[in-house]
């Protein structure tokens, strides 16, 4: 998983019908400092996480756990809002 | 997932028979702004995506979920294409 | 897998059912030097590994076999805490 | 996916059992000019692909549907020889 | 697949009860010259390879269908020891 800030959302009309109804949004990994560590994802919203909010992605097969739907082709989910993150540096 | 500029197409003749009928496209990942932000990709199509086309493509094993043939070796899948893409920065 | 310092914890109050319970730690890869390698990456604690130690991480659906829970929405799990690296450099 | 150039052969006499009579390919992704994007990667080929072939290589676990042996440990095959590749760049 | 050498080893005593009894490589991804390109990574040895060797590892879900015990947390093994590498360049 990584941490990262919720910076957009996705409209697409034409879209597999799996895809109907999910929340898209554009996320950016961040450090604890909240820079940028890398290039942006489009990941599934799962707990309601809003536009600037500081979020949990999972990626991968794992990510599918979470959907209602098996047959939603989804690669990345948010699956937490991010209180608090204490590190060493 | 991310979001990608469908750059072009491939042309293989000799190939896995699985892959048979698929459309082979050429993708780019861009960032809210339209900029490469990474490697290309080649992924299939499931929605009638054309070249110039912004879309949203999906990696892995979960892109296989929308594939009719459960034998073709596709590790990427448009699946969606962007109407629009808005972000903070 | 890869070796990594865990750096620090995460809080997240609001997040999927299944990661409820779930230790979520921030962790760095390093080389055998202790040089920072790569972008960190949150890992579930299965070892009991606190803030500061050296530990062995692994990714993807691999991960996931180390859970109790397999509804679990997890692509990284910390799974042993290293002793000693050595290696040529 | 993505498009590589077939650039040498490994031979390996001691291996896991199960890649004993595959063709292991040394790959290197390019883009539409032919120049290299990325580090070399190895591949099991399954397409009848010569040294100096461009490509098309699938990885991860969707890359296993074409093997006939299923416990044969492999993460990346060539799918099929590109003829023609044709991009906007 | 990569090519990669074995740089060292790893010891770990706290870890997961099914990573016991496996041999825990450092491996270092290099090209045809023998240079490093990319970030070491563990991998379980599975076909007795030691401290120097060239050999070949499997990263992700594919890796783990050389592993005896189906729970082991386990994302990477090297399966096989490279004699020879010929490449174009």
């Amino acid at each position: 998983m990584f941490v990262a800030k919720v910076i957009g959302t996705i409209v697409a009309t034409r879209k597999d019908e799996n895809l109907v109804g999910l929340k898209l949004m554009v996320t950016r990994p961040i450090d604890s400092q909240g820079q940028s560590i890398g290039q942006s994802l489009v990941a599934v919203d799962s707990v309601g996480a809003g536009v600037g909010e500081t979020v949990l992605v999972v990626r991968g097969s794992p990510a599918r756990t979470v959907l209602q739907n098996n047959r939603a082709p989804v690669d990345a989910v948010i699956v937490g809002i991010v209180d608090d993150m204490e590190t060493l540096d």
